[in-house]
C-alpha cells in the first residue's frame, strides 16, 4: 500500500484556550494531506468525471491523541492506504513533531457520483482509482 | 430601517491560546445572525428561486473590536439594515457582554442569481426582499 | 448513566463545497453539546479549581456519518455518559434529523491538572465529579 | 515599508456550499501570512518576552472581496506594512490567483503586554520591533 509524506506548520488559529491545537483542527489537517496525496496520484477527494460530480464523502473518521502539538510547531504528516475495499479506501495519517509521536487519526471515504436524482450515491471505485490507490 | 437581536454563547472551540474568541469567529457569528434575521423576513443568506440559486455573497466586510469575548460568555448580537443598495445590502453587528461593548462588525453582500454561465452574476434586489430590508 | 439532549441548527459557514456540514464540523458540534451538559452538572470542559487549571483535554473522538447534515436543519443532539474510568470519561453523541439518524461520535477526555512544571498532567477523577457523571 | 510575499493553497475545508471559499477564512490565510512575515523579522504574533507573555491583538480587520477562490486554488498573498503607529501596525494583504485580484484585507494589531493584573494592555511598540516593522 502507498504511503505519502507531507509537513503542516501550526497556525494561531489552529490553537484554543488550553494554549494547544483544538482537537477538531487535526482533521482538516488529514483532509489537506489526504488531498495533497490524492492530487499526486491524479485525482481529489472531489471533481467532476464525465460532467458528473464524483468525490469521496467521509463515512467514519476518528483520531487519538498523544501529545499535545502547540502553535508555530512543524508536524509531519505520513498518510498510509490502510484498506482498499469495494467502494471505500481507509486512510491512516501519522502525526509527529520532531521525534515525538502527537496524534495518529483515520478517515473511511466511500467512492460517491451524483445521481440523477442530484443526490451522491456510493458505487465501485473505478479500476485507475483503485490500482493507484493500492500502489 | 429594521433591526433583529440575538445571542450568542461562546463555545471552547472558538477561541484561541490568547483565551479569548478568535477574531475570524466574529464573522461567523455575524452570518449566523444575519441567518437567522433573514428567516424572520421569510429568506436566507442562500437559496433556490424558480429553479435558480440565488444569494448574498459578500462584497465587504470588517470588524472593530473593542473588549475580548471569553469562553462562556452570552454574547447579545445586534443586527440593524445600515444600507440597502440597488442590488445590495450591508448589515452593522453590534455585540455586547453583560454591559460591555465587545466589537462592532458590517457584512455588504450582493443580491445574486446564478447565471446561464454558471456563474454567479448580480442582480437587482427583487422589490419583495427590498421591501422587507428596508422595514 | 446520565444523558442530556440539545439542539443545533447548521450555519452557512459549517457547510463545504460538496452541500452539506463538513465532517470535521461535528466534533465542534459534539464539544458544544459536551460543554452544556457539563454546564448542567455544574462544570464545564475547562476551569480554574483551588487555583489551578484543570479540564479535560480529549485523548480519543471518533465519528460515524449515516446521512448529511444540510444548511438550516435543526440536529437533536443526545449526549450520553457511556464510561467513567479512573482518570477518564467516554460520551457518546448521537445526532438526528427529524426521523433521520444523521451521525454518531465519540470522544473519551482525561481529567487533566495543571502541575508544578507548568504542563497538564492527568489526575484521578475527583469524587464529586464522578458521581455526577456517574449519574 | 517591508513588504513579504507568501502562497496559500485553497484546502476542501475552506469553502462553503456556495463553491468558494467561505469569506471568514480570509482572515485565517492573512493571520498565517502575517505570522510568516513577522518569524522572517525574527518575532510572532503572541510570544513570551522578559518572562511576560507580549503579543498582538486584532482591533480591526476589513476585507474586500473582489472573485471568489476556489478549493484547489493557489494564492498568493502579498502582507504589505502599511501604517506603524506608536502602539499599533496595520498590514495590507493583496490576494491574487495567477493573473486574477481575489481580495485585498487590512489588520491593524496593538502592541500588547501581561500587565501585573492578569490582562493584556497596550504598550509602545519596543524599537527593535518598530525598526524591523518599518524596515
Amino acid at each position: 500500500m502507498p504511503s505519502f509524506q507531507t509537513t503542516r506548520r501550526v497556525e494561531f488559529g489552529d490553537t484554543d484556550m488550553a494554549g494547544i491545537v483544538h482537537f477538531a483542527n487535526f482533521f482538516r489537517y488529514m483532509e489537506a494531506a489526504e488531498t495533497e496525496f490524492l492530487r499526486t496520484l491524479g485525482f481529489s477527494v472531489a471533481w467532476t468525471q464525465d460532467g458528473r460530480r464524483v468525490g469521496f464523502p467521509r463515512v467514519s473518521v476518528a483520531c487519538d491523541y498523544t501529545k499535545p502539538a502547540l502553535f508555530g510547531d512543524l508536524l509531519t504528516v505520513t498518510v498510509t492506504v490502510e484498506k482498499v475495499g469495494r467502494k471505500s479506501v481507509t486512510y491512516r495519517f501519522d502525526f509527529t513533531c520532531g521525534a515525538d509521536a502527537i496524534a495518529t487519526g483515520r478517515i473511511t471515504s466511500v467512492f460517491c457520483r451524483k445521481g440523477d436524482d442530484g443526490g451522491m450515491e456510493s458505487v465501485e471505485l473505478p479500476p485507475e482509482i483503485r490500482v493507484k490507490l493500492e500502489g
